[in-house]
């Protein structure tokens, strides 16, 4: 089942999708919900980011290939984290698919894409083992953690290289039927592939990161989880549009525009 | 005035102070608000966190004994930061006054206390400048940026060590009419003062990082920006006390326990 937040407009809905058809529902989709009769296209409406959450958690360093990638371009030996590395984002920093991602006029080159797997919370969690992990786990979307990477080095914390107003894509849709195994993650850049990656590939897989934020953080429905990247992503300029893809997810688009001032 | 977020059997309400009474309100303090028929004596609500943010900003080093004494203790000499140090904290860490704060069972023996002054945030704001960059305050209230040390030392991200459940007490209420020129931040342990410093003594006044953050992420009502801290904490246990008075804005107390398993 496919879950959107979209608008119609100005006015926000939540609903499912069924051939092409928005069904409005009120209520979470995680909670108890009703249909009401109210439908819409697919193609009249507009896709806002998925889920706000309350919290907005993220993998650090969770794929080998960007592991050593990273410490390359820094001239530094590649470090493998002992443990899942938890972090976390901004939520004004969030954007829904097919909306622009603003670069700051004072912005440098590396802007660069991060194309990750997004899991969304459907029960709360407190201390949960690694085996009922995923059992919390309401469904899956795509998010994409644009980065700035001269921020990133030089700033003491990630407020601006990460958390600019629409550095966080995500969407289109929580699809609650996705499965890892076998998934693909990959990227275009103004329609040529950039990378391609095993989904599942990770460090530490959904399970551990979910046990071990858990451990220090109650999870609740509605937070989302990004599992992290691999590989490294060219220098993104105004005017260029990248796509994420992961089997069985859909894509999603973004435009970049350079600001003025 | 004085705003807070209160239950009663579980219920939540928002209502203004008045006499020790408190009058409940629909609508958001800094929007439309309609004063609804309902009046309970503060002494018979449990007060709740005076506000969920959207997103929940956090200057970091912002006080220059803290800077010096935080430099002392890593045997490093302090570094000043050139410009405000934006930085974010997560939301599921956020506790009401009188809550306790529970210590993770792994946590280290250098838990700290960070007093803090709280800006609210009442009407949205992108790219203001630094002479109009108070206009968009809503209100304050205090707030105690609980860290360990150890964690924030050797993780890469500031999740387990300041973002852990409970680690963010704030309250108890939001004070419209706060003047910061001559107030004092003070703290005491067990009823045992431990440090008094000059509220505005800031590196980088609430006017710079107000304006510096809206460069980059826009500023929404309800948000909050918390202004960093002076000095340094003893390590508390758990069973200890730990209460911040800000002139004007009244006390924030919280015990802390420490956990079991």
């Amino acid at each position: 089942m496919r879950w959107l937040r979209y608008s119609v407009q100005g006015k926000i809905f939540t609903g499912y999708l069924k051939d092409e058809w928005l069904h409005a529902v009120e209520g979470a989709p995680w909670g108890d919900w009703q249909k009401i009769n109210i439908t819409h296209a697919l193609t009249e409406v507009r896709i806002e980011v998925p889920v706000i959450p309350r919290t907005f958690y993220a993998a650090g360093l969770n794929y080998v290939k960007h592991i050593k990638e990273v410490a390359q371009s820094k001239g530094e030996s590649a470090v493998i984290p002992g443990a899942a590395d938890v972090g976390y984002r901004a939520v004004n920093a969030l954007l829904q698919h097919d909306g622009d991602v603003i670069i700051p006029a004072d912005a440098g080159e590396k802007i660069h894409y991060e194309a990750e797997l997004v899991v969304v919370i459907g029960k709360e969690a407190k201390n949960i083992s690694e085996k009922d992990a995923l059992s919390c786990i309401f469904g899956y979307t795509i998010g994409n953690d644009v980065s700035e990477r001269d921020w990133q080095k030089v700033d003491r914390t990630f407020f601006r290289s990460k958390n600019c107003d629409t550095f966080k894509p995500m969407g289109p849709w929580i699809d609650t039927d996705f499965k890892i195994q076998g998934a693909k993650t990959r990227v275009t850049v103004n329609n040529v592939e950039t990378i391609e990656f095993d989904t599942d590939a990770m460090l530490f897989d959904i399970a551990t990161f979910i046990s071990r934020t858990s451990r220090y953080a109650t999870l609740y429905p509605g937070d989302v989880m990004w599992m992290g990247t691999d590989g490294t992503s060219p220098n993104i300029k105004g005017g260029d549009v990248v796509e994420i893809e992961i089997t069985g997810l859909g894509k999603l688009r973004n435009r970049f525009i350079k600001a003025t001032a």
